[in-house]
């Protein structure tokens, strides 16, 4: 890979359209495939979501949580899927929302960032709540891999907006926070840079100027936790094509088992996106 | 089990003395210990420290962020390690730092807390950026399994401050809006809960009231970090004895690889800390 992990992804939506797919075999769904919930039907759930989808979607965005709960074995499957994505150029966006003190998160960044990891992936997301300077080694190691972070600025979720809504000794809002300190880490590189930030769909059109991040955003929310495609092109109004990036995960995933059904979802999807985000 | 964990913690503090140690198998760490760093001097260097010190502590507390960066087998090897704490009896605190949305938090809780998982642990660390509400499944599914949660409070790293130190709505910080939180989930215990915090000793005392909590504190930042013994009771002055319990780990690690020196340095912080603590 010779592109900053920015540029690669704004490449990669303007060729496949801007949908990421969220792969949660979570216990719930992989139960609505009327399949026992164990590590074998963990493997079957989410290499027939990528097989589905690898043709019409740009990325995929496996949340490692549903992998990790089957211990080692999980993370071999979840190896798996991440191998068998890579073959099919369909980019990968592990969502671990890992984050620690400095030093720990070298040993995050060698798990999801290092081209010697069979977890590698072009981005991972990062939690700042240890602030944003303990994440360096990830965006040093991102950065060196020419690989990407999305650090969590507001989640999509209503319970996130009480410590994300708070405000620092500089009276900025922990969220407004956390997207300067992104936008300014972008600020070197000439185009885009390879610094994202998470923002949720379900919410308003945030007071800091999206447009001037020069880096992409994970946008969750969309579909079942309630916001549509209008609502994801009302908050990144006039933000440089390419970069924003929607996630849907269960409005997928419940079309299953049925290859040709997700397919359809998924394309479904991915064209509603289209149409309201160029 | 049948007790809840803020008490089974609480007399194996009372039996074995107030330490936790840290297994950080950091390639730093291993190469100090002469080793080339893959996943065979993980296994090797977790297990010697833990063979050295399991008649010495009461609970590990392995950083899970260096064994998932070498993936699928980085987490088979702390399987093992957890399979032979449980065998010791040495109590076992998963340093995860985990939190999602409530329905991706599912997936943590099973991985972390289920009986029925290799990597269940007497409690694991969490963090509270996407809200303490999104953390139910966490903490619902440790007191259902008699094991518990230390969500983050204050860090023991300078950089945690603009967040942790943020003033929400209703204008307390973000570290007193996550202690009093854990405190309210303990209210229904009669003596000690199962929910706790993490607070770093590289501090001064709090605002927050320590001794109304009825529930352990993870103590970070002792040792290598810069706290002392004396630190760590000041700020828990009265607090009930065996909730407090801080973590060394550099400080003891960097003793070995000699079985017998990790032993004495284990042995010298369970003392210095058994004084002053109690």
């Amino acid at each position: 890979m010779n592109e900053n992990f920015g540029v690669r992804l704004q490449e990669h939506v303007r060729e496949r359209g801007p949908l990421c797919v969220g792969i949660d075999p979570s216990r719930e769904l992989i139960e609505s495939w009327g399949r026992n919930d164990d590590v074998e039907s963990l493997e079957y759930f989410s290499l027939a979501v990528l097989e589905a989808i690898l043709d019409t979607v740009a990325v995929i965005k496996p949340q490692v949580a549903f992998f990790e709960r089957f211990g080692s074995e999980g993370l071999r499957v979840l190896e798996r899927v991440m191998s068998d994505a890579r073959d099919a150029h369909v980019m990968i966006i592990a969502d671990a929302k890992r984050g620690d003190v400095a030093s720990t998160n070298v040993g995050y960044a060698q798990a999801w960032l290092d081209d010697a990891s069979l977890l590698r992936s072009d981005a991972v997301t990062v939690s700042p709540y240890l602030g944003i300077d303990s994440l360096a080694p990830l965006l040093d190691q991102a950065q060196s891999s020419q690989r990407g972070v999305f650090v969590l600025a507001a989640t999509s979720n209503a319970e996130g907006r009480i410590i994300q809504g708070a405000h620092t000794r500089h009276n900025e809002s922990v969220e407004d926070f956390v997207l300067g300190a992104v936008r300014a880490r972008n600020a070197n590189f000439e185009a885009l840079g390879p610094f994202g930030a998470v923002l949720g769909a379900t919410r308003d059109r945030p007071s800091f100027d999206l447009t001037t991040m020069r880096g992409p955003f994970l946008v969750p929310g969309v579909g079942f936790q309630g916001a549509s495609p209008e609502n994801v092109a009302r908050i990144f109004d006039r933000c440089t094509p390419g970069t924003v990036l929607p996630s849907v995960s269960r409005a997928i995933l419940q079309a299953g088992p049925e290859r040709s059904a997700l397919r359809d979802a998924a394309r479904r999807w991915r064209d509603d996106l289209s149409q309201v985000l160029t």
